[in-house]
């Protein structure tokens, strides 16, 4: 929590890593820039910093940048520094937590007797500090406060005992929690997730590149095709132009994040098999077959709800408006750090068109609500601009439990279904009425089976034995 | 257009000024803060410089600042040294020529004998090379070769020999063109529109402040309500809390620009009596009307397609869907300077939804289309994801002429629209069909008399001479 | 005073251009490079903004810069973004107020009916708050609040009524005070050097390259030759590779500044026939004529007081020795803007070196004493270190007037010399004796005729009108 | 040598440390402040980079910056963003190599089962790679290549075995070469030495506070006194006051680095009971009796040469001049990265004093020459300026051989000395004459036992092992 190393604020920590954006790719010619585009298009998965690490000539070498993609690399693409080798892994980097730090920031690398290794890393060990002080007792130094060194440096041990693939399936059975990772050993590349499949990692080719990454959209960009998800508890080699799989080591629970779908994932991702765009749209349908209401038309918070009230709006056969003008110059309320930018951020983001919500009867529909300060300001601001009655319908359920595997939503007493009816909830934001998705409905519109799914922090049980919570009874992992 | 003076960039020149932002506010206490808040909910009118001018204790000092309006005043509100002042302007300017520049930027301020002068201004003044010329040959430097800096000094020479009133009302009889301006002379502010109202300028107030801007979202942020609108031909002093009309300079024929509505202004802001959002949801009705698709979906180019995409579904009870999605952190193609940065955005702007375009007959409804270059690629892109059928529907007419008063259309020949016929531009971006909105259903969208109109880049014919173009014969100024 | 236009710093005005650095150069190939490279050697002239202007095909260009030519320019030169012309000014500007700011760095740029023009100017127009008012009467716009911009107004004024040479002659009898000048008209240039000769500038050669600089490091460091100094008063047109001589307009009175020998010229510069070095070293030694001591050793402040320590010492046959370190990493303490910097700076910047001083009795040597606050500080410093004596020496008369020509020795209540015996300021710096050279001493070094000085600081008489202050009755300005 | 890991510039590699400074501060109050200023004082010997590193609640904290100490650290102090723990030590880097890089900046930090350590290390381990490859074979991951890394890991494992007191002296059994460490474990201070002492370590106290500096001025900027050198091979703790020697490995030679009193120190540092201006005074006059030249004058190379210059002359009761002038604004040749800025420098940092050097025999005194390509251009320089004999006069041997201990002179083929006669290198220059001191004379002048100066560089016989290289014998280790 409170532990720091080697990082330029001296004032606040780092967090362990959240939910990130991972990418690797293995091909023939330089795979830098590659590299670069395919991370700007999951830029949504991390905004505070970036990194790319290049296998070349025996050595793996790392750029690490501050800020955007596109910001942060421009200065070493302008002046050709960028490294030459033809196998590389990059991620991006989500925090919410401090002022920006560079060194936090993937693919974390080092040095071992098996030469240089690196990894990028999306997920949340759960047992990473045990795991930490368990190393540090065996003389591994650390120098950061990140769950990925300990990873890391847990694999280059029992690779080294073990092989690669034994020590590969060591360290997974004793790491626990969420982890989509690309690692290098050398010029190998290893695509690896965790048994739960928490987070996504997908498999793409394109011409005589090898991809792995967070989402599809990273291998559309580089013009690739997709080849298939890397399965829950898989281990992939990408070596000299072939994938093989070393092997699978499987869990009796399947916990893909079902916050992917609702928010975090792009829309033109697939996913485990399921087109997030799709997910949205069922969320919306069926959130109108639980919580239909009587109103003149249908209107998105934008971006985020905009297919759920599409959607809702088409299956009640209702009006549906782009009733508030999003500023595309205000950044993503949810991915801003600090509490400030939060709040100062809502006013200058949204602005009702007038003739849409003058004088009218408004569903307001969005995708989830976590604190509900955006929601509370959103409805009075509707209300400023003549709407009689406003409607507010969330296409996911309630949460009501911090999330332990990568999403940033730790602290129960922010969140403002805890503990709270929908009533309470529908007056504490002042809408007119109010209602939430079933978790019923949400697995019904995703479309999985409701043991494929971790929904943990809308029921507080999780399929991960976690310290002080209630554990999912159905999802004892098996080794 | 190659001239230069004073500026940072020894190789390229600035051209005169675009659709820019411009905001005044005079209250009782400091305004800095606020005209910063207003000038970044108008940040998609300029995004190249921005700068503020605020009067105090007999004197106007500005800050100027390069980049988006948030990052460029950061250092200077977090290091407490702003302005104290009660009046004050701002501009945020848009450039589409050469390097980042602070000195073309707004305001622009001058000492003259009768104090401190300073100008916001939005617009282009088509003769003010000419008048530059003569008032060179009067004795007055120059040290930019903005047409800003000739009407400020225009503004202050007849000021200076008739008063006020009739000094700004000879300054108007001489210029020509599309000109919204906020002006100080000392702590007096004036707001002055053309006599043919091209661009918007609307009038608030907020408590004891009274605020003139580009569009009403400005006056919104600050927690204000707008008045009126600046009528064509207006010049109105703010001064001491009262607001005067001094005089309107009338027109036989006003002239607002087309585009403000079809693309350029925020959805939710009202000009001239018409709601941007409400043409927009028009423009795609009578493109219905007009121009009907049989297909499986209508899709719109996000962002700027939506509105009309919404309402062309609507009208013919289609199915409407968001096949495209657009990533958050790439910037608005139309706005960014550079060739280079226009073609590179598109690709990791725009992905398509699977499930929504796979073997459908696709609608694909944009705003307008100037080059063309992204429409083609987004045709192809499509197509790779498995359309059947695309079919583009364009909400706005043929663009085949120059815009004189501020838009960034200048070059005849990069027009995708000049002389060729609809299918001629149909096979050239790839699609099934293609069509365009007709100068009438344009007409009838936006809800205003012909007369009351620019459309000269879509007729060639100008509501001022322009050396080299043919004169919309209705349209003579009658001074 | 406290005038400000177009400024980036809101607090803080700027003050009339200082003692600068100005470099003129008309070749037949690209000049910028050879301009960067004059700057930089006469960086100790002004360390505060930067700025070169090139003629080129019509139009004259300027890149401006913050901080050190060095760094300033580096961007510039990495991009390849510089001026092609073969004839371009440079200027350094030296400010003392206020935050850093661009906009007041010369060369000053404007456009006139006769063309570009441009200027550099080292030194302060006295009257120039009354031209401004009267050229703003005419109807001249002003964007700074520079004695410059009044200059190249009132050039650009005159030379178009009466043709170039008698424009600047005219010009020359309106303006008062300091000014030595490279002035670009087009592709003409100029080196302007007012009657009295107040600062320097010299005229050199190097190849095809005619040179005008504020002194001949920036001729050598270019490989070129000094022609020799441009006269008091002379105008020299430097066009097509000739340099012609306009007129020179006499003035009853020389006053080339005493403190550019003492303190503020490179060493290495000969002005007015008169090495700086020289001068100096004859400074020591007529210093230790007038005030020998009785001590063991002879230290210099470094870096300004060694050349008159060692003339000193060898004067008496006294032990010379560097007893006091000076950090490298430190800048100049006379040079930097405020207080806080020049307080902080002392102590960080010398140390004593413990054998030199350690129960010595010292002779303390500097070139002259403002403030008195950092001979303060040494006297003191120097003790803790077990000096047994101090006598301090300075090289120069007592500093008890303002400078109004250049000299950032403004406020008479600064200057610890002001109403204060010898004995009073030995006390107040803590010394065990304290001796000024006297005013017949300086201009026994300096080797002129006391009639050819401007010792306006020293006796409170000027070679030129001030208002309030008395008049040196020897000069009267003939015209 | 060209291994490279988590480094910002991916083309150029770090090398092992060089000269650098080392600052330890253990007091009452926070510290942060006191350990910033003493840095500044040690910038001579870094200028790449520096960090601090401070102790607080359990964990130690780092803010590491690029550039100089005053510039790099200005945000944070500036914006309060330091840390308040009264214990801490700082670091400046020296490189040679590469672009800046923070990554390779001390002090360098890890967390371990014994808590948070940090190191901050001058000096060279020339069995570093060596310790490397072990320090991995038993499990040790690296993140960097420098010998620093490997020092602490080193240490943290044998402390970890053997407690504090012994397994720092393992591990001093172990290290190889130069060190002159500021250590942290927790909140326990250590100052350490290798047995040989090459580079200077001192301790001082100030009120509270207990200081470990490299050199004495960064204990006399913060107000405190010396006590005494850290011994060779001595290890002391500091905590809590008090100053604990732990012990003291011995080693049958020692070997101070005689280039500290060449060249590298300050000469207000008394390193080792010798003062540095002391030995440059007798380097001077050394060299004046083993090498007399008849001339007119002598002149130093500014500013390195000054010292022994003043007591050549004085020594033959010569005339010393300041004959070439130094730009303030240029920096130190010897310690700037890169080939061409040291080539470039040259010109713009040195200018003749045309009085001082035409027609006149001139002896030029400088401390040192390694490439000599300084020199050659100084001599042309005087040439051209009317010297009429240039007699070249080095206070120092020759230099034939490379340093591994941290001067940054490691490539044989650059030295000018290598295998040349004195008449060789005079004509390469350009000289008339030139003399360099012997190696008797330089011990001589230190003051030292032949036996307690490392003079490797001039012999190429070291006092420690090194492959490839001779031994000088009388330097065997005796553990």
């Amino acid at each position: 929590m409170d532990f720091q190393l080697q990082d330029y604020d001296p004032i606040n920590g780092l967090k362990p890593s959240e939910n990130c954006a991972v990418v690797g790719i293995c091909g023939k010619d330089p795979v830098f820039l590659k590299i670069y585009t395919s991370l700007r298009t999951l830029q949504h998965r991390g905004q505070e910093a970036s990194g790319v690490a290049i296998y070349d000539n025996g050595k793996i070498n790392a750029i690490k940048v501050d800020g955007l993609v596109h910001e942060g690399f421009k200065p070493y693409i302008e002046k050709g520094l960028t490294p030459k080798g033809i196998v590389g892994i990059g991620h991006n980097r989500y925090s919410t937590a401090g002022m920006k730090n560079i060194t936090g920031a993937g693919p974390f690398l080092i040095s071992t007797a098996m030469g240089d290794m690196a990894i990028s890393h999306n997920g949340e060990i759960t047992n990473y500090e045990i795991l930490r002080d368990e190393l540090k007792e065996l003389g591994v130094p650390f120098v950061t406060k990140t769950d990925t060194e300990v990873m890391l440096n847990l694999l280059a041990r029992t690779i080294r005992q073990r092989g690669i693939k034994n020590g590969i399936k060591s360290s997974m059975e004793i790491l626990q929690g969420a982890y989509s990772v690309a690692l290098m050993i050398g010029e190998r590349m290893y695509a690896i997730r965790d048994p739960k499949g928490f987070r996504p990692l997908i498999l793409g080719k394109s011409g005589n590149d090898i991809i792995v990454a967070s989402e599809s959209a990273a291998i559309d960009v580089v013009g690739g095709k997709v080849i298939r998800d890397v399965q829950p508890g898989e281990v992939i080699e990408i070596f000299n132009g072939e994938i093989t799989t070393l092997f699978t080591l499987r869990s009796q629970r399947i916990s893909h994040c079902m916050f992917e779908y609702v928010y975090f994932a792009r829309p033109d991702s697939i996913i485990d098999g399921t087109e997030v765009y799709n997910s949205r749209y069922q969320l919306g349908t069926n959130l109108a077959r639980e919580a239909p209401a009587e109103a003149d038309v249908v209107i998105p918070v934008p971006d985020s709800g905009r297919t759920q009230a599409l959607s809702y709006a088409s299956e009640l056969k209702m009006e549906y408006s782009e009733g508030l003008f999003k500023n595309r110059y205000s950044e993503r309320t949810f991915i801003m750090p600090g509490n400030m930018e939060r709040d100062g951020a809502v006013k200058l983001k949204l602005n009702p068109i007038k003739s849409v919500v003058n004088g009218k009867r408004i569903v307001l529909v969005d995708d989830s609500i976590v604190r509900g300060t955006t929601m509370k300001r959103i409805v009075s601001l509707l209300r400023s601009f003549g709407a009689r009655e406003i409607h507010v319908r969330i296409a996911s359920p309630k949460i009501v439990a911090p999330c332990y595997f990568g999403v940033d939503m730790k602290t129960r007493d922010q969140f403002i279904a805890l503990n709270k009816t929908d009533q309470q909830i529908c007056d504490e934001v002042g809408a007119d009425s109010l209602a939430y998705l079933s978790i019923e409905g949400l697995i019904k519109s995703i479309g999985m089976d409701k043991k494929s799914l971790c929904i943990g922090c809308l029921t507080g049980e999780y399929p991960v034995k976690i310290l002080g919570e209630k554990e999912d009874v159905q999802t004892t992992l098996e080794f």
